[in-house]
């Protein structure tokens, strides 16, 4: 835990007079004051996390954590395991959804195996970090133990590390994990007084029983596990997942580090929710892409007090709407850089 | 008259087929069926529009309609018209939002001179089209006459086309026109059972002393003017604008040409309205963008019956919603052409 403390020590508040500058040139632009809505508030909110006054996003990457669920025994995902395996090759070859996506906004993927239960799964682009098989089943017990979940998200704060030092500007949270939408539920259940049938969706498929079934395993989970709320890594550990830990991890360290980091959809969402939940500060980093179809995804970005930019009716997870979201941040810094003022441009208001 | 109704003659049913095999060729790749939400739609969209299974949009472009407005006289804008032939140099110098993000999205920027009250605007690259020095005051008559209308909205049409006619596979609408919120406004409460203190705005910035003048405006304007909702070019000419007129055009133009357009925000929205009036079918060649911050703009989609993609907060106009959006619909055409099949990445969903 003092490694935990140390992270959440690290991150530290925006820088107040960034933004000040930031939102004065922003004012001098040729627009009405606040028009560019949204984007003027990422610029802002860029400048405050990297002290720049007109800040750059050039170098952008997702990271996806790909991880497995001991809970799919219990018929929650309309997929089967097998798929977790064959979608990481997918990434690692170029052909996936997230590949295209990225590739338009010029950013690179990275790939960490960080818990797939295929103990064959290896490829050269592949960042092999396995912390173990998969999880447990959590309708029996913990899914992870104390020391593994610390283990999977500080994989996480490594990874976000290492790639804000080879010069990434902006980072985004991406997962590959069947079945990972019901511990990312089972978490916002803990923390939200919705009910399950409010917050529990299909994922990528499920029909009504199989709806039933996972609300099931997620209520028999919550039942078993008695999660701590004040405790967020033990709501990690006992109802999460290596790849919700690892993404965790992602978002704390480039707050540590003063990088902005996109989530995308429900299950970077449950991340982003335990990521606050362990440092509060964490939030003013992040940034949020898009309102997936899970109907949990609302309830959970309005915990965090977060605002979708992209409305797209996607639940897809890899990344996808936050390497779409790519697009929209590099906008805003073009604004900021490439307008011309009021003076420049000989237009007067009023 | 002829004329609209030889346009409203030339726009054909999207092309079933080609939709058909889009969906197909959608379902074959490495993603949970419908996934993809929004980008699937497009793609399909896109398909039915071009009879393309694997649509480009290479070539991309706004077109930005300049036009003021003799309403303007009863206090209804919170910047002085001036401030509409300053913005057009600052389009055509490259300055403004409209000019970063389509720069961004690879677009092209063109403005045509359809109605701006400044007799002196000249600049090598505007296209001088102009009916009138401006509309005007609806609230003492029609805004123009029945005549003035239609050429308005046939300078779209022909914009429009001679675009396509050099390679341009997407456009949007894009406007200029200190004080067209109200217009605006006006053409939405003829079709719109909404108060006008529902639709009402306050456009770049009126305070509710200001808000109150332009809903007075807009009622006397409709009890002045009486125009026939049964008649949209009677809304036009009576409560409407030139650079509406033009982007009316514009988009009946472009469906007339099988080509896809995007509109930006509020007044483009009052465009898309009437087009859609004039030719029902025209809807299926929109596409929409963002959701301004502008009352009426959501009630404005629902009339219409199209969904926004970007939650942006803004209220800038331009075409700036629009311009953002082409990174998304150019996502949605790699995403077709770019992804691996299931047989080609040996992925097995079930």
């Amino acid at each position: 835990m003092v490694k935990i403390e140390r992270l959440v020590n690290a991150i530290e508040p925006l820088n107040g007079a960034a933004m000040e500058a930031a939102t004065r040139r922003l004012n001098s632009l040729t627009k009405p004051i606040g028009s560019l809505g949204v984007l003027e508030d990422l610029v802002i909110q860029l400048a405050g996390i990297t002290g720049e006054v007109m800040p750059h996003v050039n170098s952008k990457m997702v990271i996806v954590m790909a991880g497995d669920h001991g809970v799919v025994a219990e018929g929650v995902s309309a997929a089967p395991q097998s798929v977790t395996p064959q979608m990481v090759y997918n990434f690692l070859n170029g052909g996936a959804a997230i590949n295209v996506l990225a590739g338009l906004a010029g950013a690179q993927v990275k790939v960490v195996d960080i818990g797939v239960a295929d103990p064959t799964l290896r490829h050269e682009k592949l960042i092999s970090r396995k912390v173990s098989l998969g999880t447990a089943n959590m309708t029996k017990g913990a899914a992870m133990s104390r020391e593994q979940a610390i283990e999977a998200l500080m994989i996480g704060v490594e990874a976000a590390g290492a790639e804000i030092e080879q010069g990434v500007q902006l980072l985004a949270t991406g997962e590959m994990g069947i079945g990972n939408t019901t511990p990312s539920s089972a978490i916002l259940a803990v923390y939200s007084d919705a009910a399950l049938s409010v917050i529990v969706g299909p994922g990528v498929g499920l029909n009504s029983e199989g709806i039933d079934k996972k609300i099931q395993a997620i209520q028999t989970s919550l039942a078993v596990n008695q999660p701590d709320p004040a405790d967020p890594i033990d709501v990690l550990a006992k109802v999460g997942g290596l790849e919700i830990a690892g993404m965790t991890g992602l978002i704390l360290g480039a707050a540590a580090r003063r990088t902005p980091i996109v989530i995308d959809g429900f299950i970077s969402g449950a991340s982003a929710l335990l990521a606050c939940k362990i440092a509060p500060r964490a939030k003013e980093y992040i940034i949020a892409s898009h309102l997936s179809e899970e109907p949990g995804h609302k309830i959970l970005l309005d915990a965090i007090d977060l605002e979708p930019m992209l409305r797209m009716r996607m639940r897809l997870g890899e990344g996808t709407g936050a390497a779409l979201a790519f697009n929209v941040i590099e906008a805003a810094t073009r604004i900021m850089r490439e307008m011309a003022t009021f003076e420049e441009a000989g237009v007067i208001m009023d």
